[in-house]
């Protein structure tokens, strides 16, 4: 019985409270004093939160199932056997990780799987839960690892072979917690992504809903400036050739060809290292990253350009050598139009405040979009702060969120009263 | 019998092959595969050098004296037991350092014993060769100990009790090498110190000797940027409180300070510090270093003055918290005039170029000019490199300067032939 579109099913209901729980409980693997959570991919504590995720997700009647690069998939049956409605996320954290990241993307998926069994719904389709892994790459590269490789971005046995600092690869990091599956991963109708946003528009704007659109584009790029070392003291202004007042300007130039274009135009300089960094040595050495990012390629491509013009004119001016490389793209991901509508109109339904953002950030749906229609919800997180043990995020929100999941998976699932 | 001022004596010469070869024999003190130096202050290396240098003044019939913060004396007697005409600079060198630097000055006023030995000549007053104790400053501060000490601008107690990083004070280490020493230090009658420029002045308008007119004030700076951590990515430009963009800002400022006020104004950002220094995150914290360096007090105020408007007024702008420190102050050095002039006129006669000029940096003349009227007398150094293992001077502006100076101290002391 198919649900029609456009109808809102009223007979689940997320528990907000059992959702808050779940999420402090997962906490607890890998909490920090500062109350953030570290938690690495594939590491003990990982195991130990897989473990009880995967108990929570078997406890409520889903079947698992472990893929070759640890990729977990717990399925609740649907009537028919057909390809599941897909809810994910990833439970590794950064080093000084928060509670929310990829966490409650994963644990909303849970209270999604409980609320329907309260209700006693039985949908056509099957509803599943993915944890990918490795999301953050903070252990591993490349970040994105799981979804990545699921959706063919990268080769299983590329991933398999990659190497932590110990120089411990990911298959046996994998063998080593008990998670080098064998089964396949399912392919999905379609797949949601809540997530905290990571940024500061929806709670500046008092939002509670976004309707992920996208994902922007990255190009990533090194830069080396190469001047001349020189006493601070005897040197005259004009004979100096300072590599830092070149990298002072092309980090200014950033921000401008950030503001200048449209479409959702970032520009970042992250990192910046002077050398030899001496308070009374002219510096002879500044080597910095960009980051740049526009919903639209061909915007992202002109940023590049310009870009690339921006610096060899200062080098000539400061008299530098300087030497731009990509070291990374991403392309731009353009979320299902259908689906970041129905996020839009369901959360309106339910009364919360919503609007459309962009995702800056890259996350698990990202790759998961080049499989099957799939979109985002993003909450909002106090000060935008992420990444961070102070990382946080308020109950109601994250209930929000959770309830407009479980509407938008009733819809694509088929849902139906039992 | 006084030489009358303005008198060319002719009866001694410098012998530039002699000169150039204690410069080289010294150098293989602590000589590294690149051809620099490494001999930090008060080491086994440094002991060995002050023995070779201090028995070649010996051999050159010298007084040694070593005074309580080993500072040496070399004293060639006059006719008259009167305050010797002082000729110094150091020998310790920076962990990555020439050949020249510092060892050019005492190893000139070797040349000058020997040139006054080898012509029979006896001076009125005597004529001394001061080597001073940790010029660089770079095992121990503060820099130009054995001077600053000399000339009353730091109490002996304190320096005795300066530690090295591995915690051995100046005290400790002076007795491991022997050269805590109980003598009383010479006044000097006049002084001048011979030295490479360390800046690109002298060769780029290809001049021999510079007559040193003074050394630039200094007032070093410590700036704290406070802004936020955030993505790059989610963070939208206008909700940015990036502190390496408020930090790029002021090192341009710091160049505009430079160029817009006289005296030979300096202004440099030679250490810049970004955290978390993430590729992807905005740098929420930068610590950065000013050095700024005028001839005139009143200029040098000013540009201070200038500087802290700024760096408030660009705080306010990028919303960040600005903290901003100055950890070391100079005062502006005048040389004395009479013996500036005199230099200048001395190598005009000689046949070489010259030029005034003011010293960028910091030397040991400029603590012995507190006490009597003293001079320096610059030389070219190639590319104006110092302070680096490339450090280079070329053999016959070595001579002109040792010949220059030669001549300024028989002037001082009363030269008259045997």
């Amino acid at each position: 019985m198919n649900a029609p579109e456009g109808r809102r099913p009223t007979t689940a209901s997320i528990q907000p409270e059992r959702l808050w729980q779940s999420l402090m409980s997962l906490a607890a693997i890998g909490a920090t004093d500062k109350g953030g959570v570290r938690r690495l991919a594939l590491t003990e504590l990982d195991r130990q939160g897989r473990d009880l995720v995967g108990g929570w997700l078997k406890a409520a009647g889903c079947q698992l199932r472990v893929d070759a690069l640890g990729n977990l998939f717990a399925i609740r049956p649907g009537q028919r056997d057909s390809d599941p409605v897909g809810i994910g996320s990833h439970i590794d954290t950064q080093p000084s990780g928060g509670k929310f990241d990829g966490n409650y993307g994963v644990l909303a998926g849970l209270e999604v799987i409980r609320a329907l069994n309260d209700a006693a719904v039985v949908t056509e389709r099957p509803v599943a839960v993915a944890i990918w892994t490795n999301e953050e790459g903070s252990r591993f590269t490349p970040v994105m690892m799981g979804s990545g490789a699921y959706a063919g971005a990268f080769a299983l046995e590329h991933c398999l072979g990659q190497r932590d600092l110990a120089g411990i690869s990911v298959a046996e990091a994998l063998a080593s917690i008990g998670y080098a599956g064998t089964d396949a991963a399912p392919r999905f109708a379609a797949y949601f992504e809540p997530h905290i946003e990571q940024g500061p528009i929806l709670e500046a704007e008092s939002i509670t809903i976004g309707a992920v659109e996208g994902a922007l584009g990255q190009r990533w790029f090194d830069l080396e400036l190469i001047g001349q070392d020189a006493h601070a003291g005897p040197t005259p202004l004009a004979m100096r050739r300072d590599a830092l007042l070149g990298a002072a300007r092309i980090v200014q130039e950033v921000r401008r060809i950030a503001m200048q274009y449209p479409n959702n135009a970032r520009g970042t300089v992250g990192q910046l290292i002077v050398s030899p960094n001496s308070r009374n040595v002219i510096p002879g050495q500044v080597k910095l990253t960009i980051d740049l990012r526009n919903a639209q390629d061909a915007t992202l491509l002109a940023m590049t350009d310009d870009l690339r013009r921006t610096v060899q004119a200062i080098a000539e001016e400061e008299r530098l050598a300087a030497t731009l490389t990509e070291v990374v793209y991403f392309a731009p991901c353009h979320f299902d139009a259908h689906w970041v509508g129905r996020i839009e109109s369901i959360a309106r339904a339910l009364g919360h405040p919503v609007r459309r953002l962009a995702s800056g950030a890259g996350h698990d749906a990202v790759y998961v979009a080049r499989t099957c229609p799939s979109a985002m919800i993003f909450v909002p997180c106090e000060g935008g702060i992420s990444h961070n043990e102070i990382e946080n995020a308020r109950p109601e929100h994250l209930a929000a969120g959770a309830q407009v999941l479980l509407e938008a998976v009733l819809e694509a699932a088929g849902g139906a009263a039992a």
